[in-house]
């Protein structure tokens, strides 16, 4: 799962209905073949154009499917297939207006950035941000755990977060950095409206000094317990929703 | 992992700052073993009553820890002890205003079982409800993945669900579901303000049809992307911290 593999290789391996049916629903990326539970074929053919894929399809019996996928929970089902899934920012279209894009600053947990890409995409963010270093990079294991949400969700990767947000904040983006501070606002008090780039970092180390130093506002969210830890994809949950809420109203 | 074994032995093991902390510091569970990675004596020895446990603590070498947790995140430190993790719904204090009780209909997966008890905890909740069958049970794994919160985090198990609810009515508490459906409100324009109890099923199979019936109220969020799919513990997030907003704005 290294990054260097991912880069050469390019290819990815995607299973189960919400990530496959998505995927092949959409002409972006390069399909190399779709394997198939062959149990299944009258069920699937109402959801896959087989006509369109019939050069990539293998349809496989009970035992060599299962051979072959044992430890995948694939519901019948496995794609893989080229990029592009993550994107230059140069690509994102900066002239928008009310954008939101996320910026994750040192997350490494793959089911983590899964997860997140996958609240994301439901909340109708329009990117995410990470950078080449000090982070997850993407993989078979965050994408499959992002349930499909990689093909709607443009994943960006960056050298340089820094840059990046100065990039932003030509465009009109306000920058929102959600870390425990004295200046922080509670979450529910900021305005989420307009152009903005939102910051969260890992829950143990949390945004980088540098980043925070770009920040326009902080927010946090004041914890009710004694365990003073919210899981970083949940706390992005809690964020993203309550802008949905705010843009709703407006 | 069988609940057979739990109910049985009622022995568990967490690991990690997180979990073994909150846990040594109070004293509702018997403290069994603290093993503990010699060179971290002295930090921890700020974190811990060595005194008051010196008969359950085993220093252990380098090489002897990590042969006996190789595969734990331990941070050098592993605790074992005695229930009772859950707790019989006629332990909670009904008569409290403003409680707010979650109910968790077949959720299985312990990933999101941990992660959900570990928001609730963030977010205030008063106690998690979940059946004994069709459901997760509480094994090591959730409870390490909440990350301390079951310390603080009434956990009920109830034989049946509806019977929960009836009883929870007949104490005033109004029971909101959520569900997709027509009936449904958005989640910012329900009211969880007074005694609540917020049912969530599983992503897959929703609530069923019985404990929807019990429901005075249903709430959804509304899916802002293609993928239509939010993983529960995402979803609880969003709830709860609007429930929170909500309940700081009175």
């Amino acid at each position: 799962m290294s990054k260097k593999n991912n880069k050469i290789k390019n290819v990815f391996q995607v299973y189960g209905y919400n990530n496959c049916f998505p995927l092949l629903n959409q002409s972006n990326y390069e399909i190399m073949n779709i394997y198939i539970l062959e149990d299944k074929k009258s069920v699937f053919s109402k959801r896959i154009d087989f006509q369109k894929y019939h050069n990539h399809i293998s349809l496989l019996k009970k035992n060599d499917f299962y051979k072959k996928f044992e430890n995948l929970r694939s519901q019948g089902i496995v794609v893989s297939f080229k990029g592009p899934v993550v994107k230059s920012l140069n690509d994102f279209d900066k002239t928008k207006n009310n954008s939101c894009l996320l910026i994750l600053d040192r997350i490494e947990d793959p089911q983590n950035a899964g997860q997140i890409i996958r609240t994301a995409e439901c909340a109708g963010i329009n990117g995410i941000i990470f950078p080449t270093h000090n982070s997850f990079s993407i993989s078979n294991t965050i994408i499959n755990i992002s349930q499909g949400a990689f093909v709607n969700m443009p994943l960006y990767e960056v050298t340089n977060i820094s840059s990046a947000i100065l990039e932003l904040k030509k465009n009109d983006f306000w920058v929102i950095g959600i870390e425990n501070s004295i200046d922080a606002r509670s979450w529910d008090k900021l305005d989420y409206s307009g152009n903005t780039a939102i910051v969260v970092g890992s829950e143990g180390k949390g945004i980088r000094k540098k980043v925070i130093d770009h920040c326009d506002f902080l927010g946090e969210i004041p914890m009710q317990g004694i365990s003073n830890s919210l899981n970083v994809s949940a706390a992005v949950s809690a964020i993203l929703f309550e802008r949905l809420r705010q843009i709703k109203l407006k």
